[in-house]
Formats: structure tokens, C-alpha cells, sequence
């Protein structure tokens, strides 16, 4: 097991939830209700406290003493290593919580399956992240319900955010070198495991809400692996990293 | 005269064209027709172009070694002195064409009157530039009167703009302490002087156009102090500087 696989599998937990944090984080003082708008910033600031885990968990085991917000701050698109799906545009709220839904999903299990984790630092992070996502995939899958189970334009408009997200959601379970490494060393699961899961959770969830998952397996890919991330990360980072670009080192 | 006040003179001159011809690139390739397209990029080309001249002789006079690189990449949003009309988003075509029509119409104006500036350095930049505001100038009127006097919707969009943007008018107007000193020098005109020639222009344009000017005098103010820009430009200039923040001095 090296070092390099485990930082690199850090950064993906961590840069998952940095980047999704953060395009919540946008929704802050502009949700369409006030519940919402909080729920929203709640949502954000537990994922930016998860992305303070992980990534100094990586900042660590990396041994070249870069801080978690070294990472998050300083590094540039190409080394990001988020799923495509957690960079995607807000759109409308409803789009925002399908996204939200589809990421919880599949984060939960992960967080679940790392609590049994055999390095232990991951299993301590899981095991703290574990709670706070366990209550995101229940506010989020109420939500695509409610709004796919509500007005014929609710209702459209999450059939449109399934049909434009759905493509993204593979990437989160096809392993590459890294996931295959971190699982032959029991350090994360096989993500291939995780799918049945997810589909019966998902799969019952978009029923109640009244919405078809699309009929095709195509996945976009190029996020975790960093090779292709889409054109919106960057953009995402200009805002995001703006103030330690413009003022390096600045703290309060 | 103290370089000072020219300096600042200069920056807003030159801070003007520069965040409208950003502004104004945001369309590129992805206007609504092509010719359009090509028109607003080459737009865009002209007024970063004319920010060359303007900011590298603010640089000069300035006498710190800044060139016009290190002014428009570095200097945050307070440092800035364009005018707040400058900075609005594009919104939709008819938006960005009605947001065009009023700054160059003022733009003219101003540029006419510098041609005559007895600083001969101020008077060589502005008769390159006049050359082609004129035909800016020409080119968004047309489309503001085809617009206006277009479709139901195109009028009612273009009526929309105007109403959103003619606040934003006065400000390039109301002189302060350092138009007063500019004019005071003979470097640049009285800007009440330059209203009563804009208002026939615009008024003119919007009689064909079939738009109505609203019926204030109220002004958005702060933009070319400095003292209160829109919340708009600092997240242009995330984008605009990313490079420069991230990689300073990066050349190419």
C-alpha cells in the first residue's frame, strides 16, 4: 500500500466534499425559503468540516506539510479529484437537491462501509462524517420526493435534474488503480459492492417520487481520476480560492 | 495639477474599458448569432485594447514601474474606478446592447472632448480611440432602436434594460474633486457639459427604438471613486485575475 494511493483516495473523500460544500454553500442568503436556505448552509458547513478531516488526513500522510487548507486553497483544477457529479451547476433548487440526493446516496455507503475501515484514522472520520450524512440523504430523498411527487412542474423539473444527473453517478462506482488499491489493503471497500445498495435506495426513492431513472448505464468520467474535470471546477475555483490567491497566507 | 489626480483621471478611463471589454468577452461564443458574436468580440478587442493605452500611461505618470498589466491584474475591487454602469452583468443581449448603447454614448462624447485635452499624451490616445467608439457607438444604437422597435418581446426586454440601466447614467456625469481638477487643467471637459449633447443622442435613438427614458434623476454613485463598487465587479475579477493571482507573472 503506498502512500501516494492513500493521498490520492484522501483527496477524493475530501475534495468530494469541499467541492459539494461549496456549491451549496452558494445557495447561502438566496435558498428559495428561509428552512431551506439554512438546511443548505447546515448541509454546506458539515461537509467543509468533513473536508478538514480528509484532507488533513492527506496533508499528513503526503509529508510535505501542506495544511488541509493548503490543499483545498493552492492547488489548481487538474488536481482536484471530486466525482464530476459534486462540480456540477446548482441550477434550480430542485436540480441542487437532486444532485445533493444522488451524491448522499452513494456517500453514505461509502462513509459506512469506511467505518470498518483497517487503518483507523479513516475509520474515525467515517465514523464522525457517518452521522451528519446519514441525516443529509434523509432531508435530501424527502425532497426529491416531495417535489417529484408534487406539481406537474416540480415534477418536470426533477425529471429533468434525474435525467441531466444520472450520467454522473457511475463514476462514483467504477473503480480505477487507486479504489482497486485501496481495497485489496482493506483500507476502503470495493466500489462495485456499494451499487445494489444504492440502486435499492435510490430505485425506491424515485419511485415514491414518481420519477424514471434513465435507461442507460453511459458514465462520465475524468473527476476522481482528475484527467477531465468538466469545465465548471475551474470556474468554481476562481471564486473559492480567490482570496488566498489574491492574498497568500491571509488568516484571521 | 497633481499626478495624483491625473492618475486617478487615467484609471477610470482606462479601468472603463477594461472591465466593459471583459464584461463584453463574456459573450464570446456564445452570443445569440454569430455575426453578433464576432461584433461584440471584436468590441471587447477595441476597449482592451484602448485599456492598454489608458492604463499604461496612468503607470507611467503614476512613476512606481506598475505597467498597465500590473494595474488591471493586481489592484482588488476597491482600487478600481470604472463606473458602476461598466461593471453590470450582461444579462440577456438586448441587456448587454442597451448597457453598450449608454456607455458609448458617453464614451464618445468624453473622447471627443479629450482629443482636445492640452495634454497631448491624453488627446493621441483618445483620437485613436474616438475612431472607434464612433462606430460602437453607431453599431449599438442600431440595435437598440431594431430591438426596441422589434418584436413584442424584444421591446419589452429592451424597455426592461432600460429601465434596470438608466440608473446607472448619471454617475458618468457628476463630476467630483478630481473631474473638477481634470477640467480645471484643461486635461478633460466639464462632464455636465457632455449631458445635454447625450441626452439628444439617447433621446433620439430611444424615440426610434419606441422606449420611454424613465422619468429620475436618480444615480447610482461610488463606482468611479472607488468608494462603493456593485457587488458584481469583485466577482468579475475573480475570474479576470485568476491567472495572474494564481501564477503571478506568469507570461506567455
Amino acid at each position: 500500500m503506498s502512500d501516494k494511493a492513500t493521498f490520492e483516495f484522501l483527496c477524493r473523500m475530501g475534495d468530494n466534499t469541499l467541492v459539494l460544500g461549496h456549491r451549496v454553500s452558494e445557495w447561502c442568503g438566496v435558498a428559495p425559503v428561509l428552512e431551506e436556505d439554512i438546511a443548505l448552509a447546515n448541509t454546506a458547513l458539515d461537509l467543509i468540516g468533513q473536508t478538514q478531516m480528509w484532507l488533513g488526513l492527506a496533508g499528513e500522510i503526503e509529508g510535505r506539510g501542506r495544511t488541509a487548507d493548503d490543499l483545498a486553497m493552492t492547488r489548481d483544477a487538474w488536481d482536484f479529484r471530486n466525482v464530476l457529479l459534486a462540480e456540477q451547476p446548482n441550477g434550480d433548487f430542485g436540480q441542487t437537491m437532486m444532485r445533493q440526493f444522488l451524491f448522499d446516496a452513494w456517500h453514505l455507503a461509502m462513509l459506512q462501509a469506511l467505518t470498518r475501515s483497517c487503518d483507523t484514522r479513516v475509520a474515525e472520520i467515517a465514523a464522525k462524517a457517518v452521522k451528519e450524512v446519514r441525516y443529509h440523504v434523509e432531508r435530501s430523498g424527502d425532497t426529491v420526493i416531495g417535489l417529484g411527487d408534487g406539481t406537474e412542474e416540480s415534477h418536470r423539473r426533477m425529471q429533468a435534474a434525474l435525467d441531466l444527473l444520472w450520467p454522473y453517478v457511475g463514476e462514483m462506482f467504477i473503480p480505477d488503480a487507486v479504489d482497486d488499491a485501496m481495497a485489496e489493503a482493506g483500507i476502503a471497500p470495493d466500489l462495485t459492492e456499494l451499487r445494489a445498495g444504492f440502486d435499492s435506495h435510490v430505485g425506491s426513492v424515485m419511485e415514491a417520487a414518481t420519477l424514471t431513472i434513465p435507461d442507460t448505464d453511459f458514465a462520465h468520467k475524468g473527476g476522481k481520476s482528475g484527467f477531465r474535470h468538466s469545465e465548471h471546477l475551474g470556474h468554481m475555483l476562481t471564486q473559492m480560492q480567490w482570496l488566498q490567491r489574491a492574498y497568500p497566507g491571509a488568516s484571521w
